[in-house]
């Protein structure tokens, strides 16, 4: 335990806030959960986490120099607003502002991927190394990019978006709105749609699927599959076996694009698949350029659920003893 | 005209080699083309640039300080060899050494397309930009990445395979061996086999495109399309919606995946293809994430052929500065 200052951290998400207070060394040193109402508004929700946070701080005697907060949505350029949220129905919402007005202390304001992505690499499966993405595999794919040491944040601060890169041109529709996305054959509710359309199509092969669903196709999730993989159901094999050609052939695109040495897997529905990264690694190296397959390491994350709040501690660490442009470049 | 200190700059290619003296402004003082005698072998193509060269700087006086050259292949992360370069048929090559031990300069060895952004950054269409991506449609697709105001280089060197992004996931076979890569739908090679298939499948259609290649369905190229559709061919306008609806989906990725605030396109295929730029700019604010796509422009590569000795020569004077760290951050 570090007698230097710590952070007090936040993960803010449409259904739970995480609060913990993490020291230099990205130890959580201690946390709480509070259940995020977004139904009472952002100043209410606010609230909640501003009292959560003192009693937090409170109950505890470790000296707090700065405070991260990793937000499921669209951060503002400038690291003050949350412009977009659609998990908390937030829109140009100063979030930095009224943190600081109340804990009078400097506070640090990062999408969420990015955060956990920031944890992985200074706490994490990415220490010490210059180039890799994390790919965080959940209901949608997020995605977070260091390269040459640094973290890509894009000119309007919104890259990463690896889940909306196009698989199958003119293919399914995404939740985005384009059609074809990565996310809607290898995310969790990609997943899902795949499972339930061969429900549909194929009912007695998808029998033991349908089984695991509590017999209702309609009820058909990404972990069902993982079950019945699992349980060797040959009609599960089989679309397992498309999936993992999907999520490979998608990551061909990021590793010719960005020659990382690392793809790092993170989310329940990642690391709950069998073989996964196995698998995808094989995939890769034969699918991708000699150049940019050979050297690639397909490896898991190790942070799990604790990524944003470590990540958005060091981050607001970093920022408050380096200056807040240490963490991004301004693009002109 | 300065007097600073110049770079000696060599864009070598299989077929040709550039050689140029340009001055600290990205200014191309004096220049030269010789043929590349890839059937000599590497160390006479060696020979004959530093004879070209020599030449080339004793019938002028201007004060040469550093030597820059961008070779059409993988280069090694220390800079120092050509890995591999199947146009010239190069492997494991001392290419730095070689130009070194010669010349009694400093030199500076690139990727030729990684130097021709280098160039457009610095002298061309990207100036005073950090985050931008530059895609150069010939036969094949190549891109550079300027991210948060660095060059990306990738883990060993090969970062911004931008052509080898799956587009259709199985698709058409590619070059590079993997299925659906976007360069084999919207490079110029890729095009050309559309014309063919569409040529084959309905030849009646594609009679004004067929006669465009005098006759020989077999002789159809990317240009033949552009000449069609300027002139108001229908079919060819057909199979044009697609090409740019193809490139529009690989861009998709692109700007989802790192929010460059430029896309800047270079190359014959789509300098000469009508209205591309302006098509593929609203296509892809219409497809990708609002958070991405608003802000994006499209707009043409300013540099040209010149692209490469340009960028290789200014890569040549900030390593002959700065020292080659200056140019790329090594990767643990």
């Amino acid at each position: 335990m570090s007698n230097d200052g710590c952070a007090l951290s936040i993960d803010l998400g449409g259904t739970k806030v995480e609060i913990a207070i993490v020291d230099p060394q990205g130890t959580i040193l201690t946390h709480e959960r509070l259940p995020t109402h977004v139904e009472n508004g952002a100043e209410r929700v606010v609230e909640d986490i501003l009292s959560g946070a003192t009693a937090l701080m409170q109950r505890s005697s470790y000296k707090i120099i700065a405070v991260g907060a990793g937000v499921a949505g669209q951060i503002s350029s400038n690291g003050k607003e949350v412009l977009f949220a659609p998990n908390l129905k937030w829109r140009n919402f100063p979030f930095k502002e009224k943190l600081e007005k109340r804990l009078s202390l400097p506070c640090t304001i990062l999408n969420d991927v990015r955060a956990a992505t920031w944890g992985e690499w200074l706490h994490g499966a990415g220490k010490n190394c210059s180039d890799f993405l994390c790919l965080f595999l959940g209901t949608g794919i997020g995605g977070g990019i260091v390269a040459g040491g640094h973290l890509i944040n894009g000119f309007s601060n919104a890259a990463g978006e690896l889940g909306h890169t196009t698989l199958r041109e003119g293919g399914r529709l995404c939740s985005c709105g384009h059609r074809g996305c990565l996310e809607a054959y290898a995310g969790g509710w990609g997943i899902a749609v795949t499972l339930k359309e061969a429900a549909t199509s194929s009912p007695k092969k998808a029998a033991a699927l349908i089984a695991l669903a509590g017999g209702d196709a309609k009820a058909l999730k990404a972990e069902h599959l993982s079950e019945a993989v699992k349980k060797n159901d040959p009609f599960a094999q089989e679309i397992y076996s498309q999936v993992i050609k999907s999520l490979s052939n998608g990551c061909v695109t990021f590793v010719n694009a960005f020659n990382p040495k690392l793809l790092i897997f993170g989310g329940g529905v990642a690391l709950g698949m069998p073989m996964l990264l196995e698998k995808v690694q094989e995939e890769v190296k034969k699918s991708a350029l000699g150049a940019t397959g050979s050297p690639l390491q397909v490896i898991p994350a190790t942070l799990g659920n604790t990524a944003v709040v470590i990540g958005a501690a060091a981050a607001a660490l970093q920022s408050a003893t380096f200056g807040s442009d240490s963490l991004r470049v301004h693009s002109a």
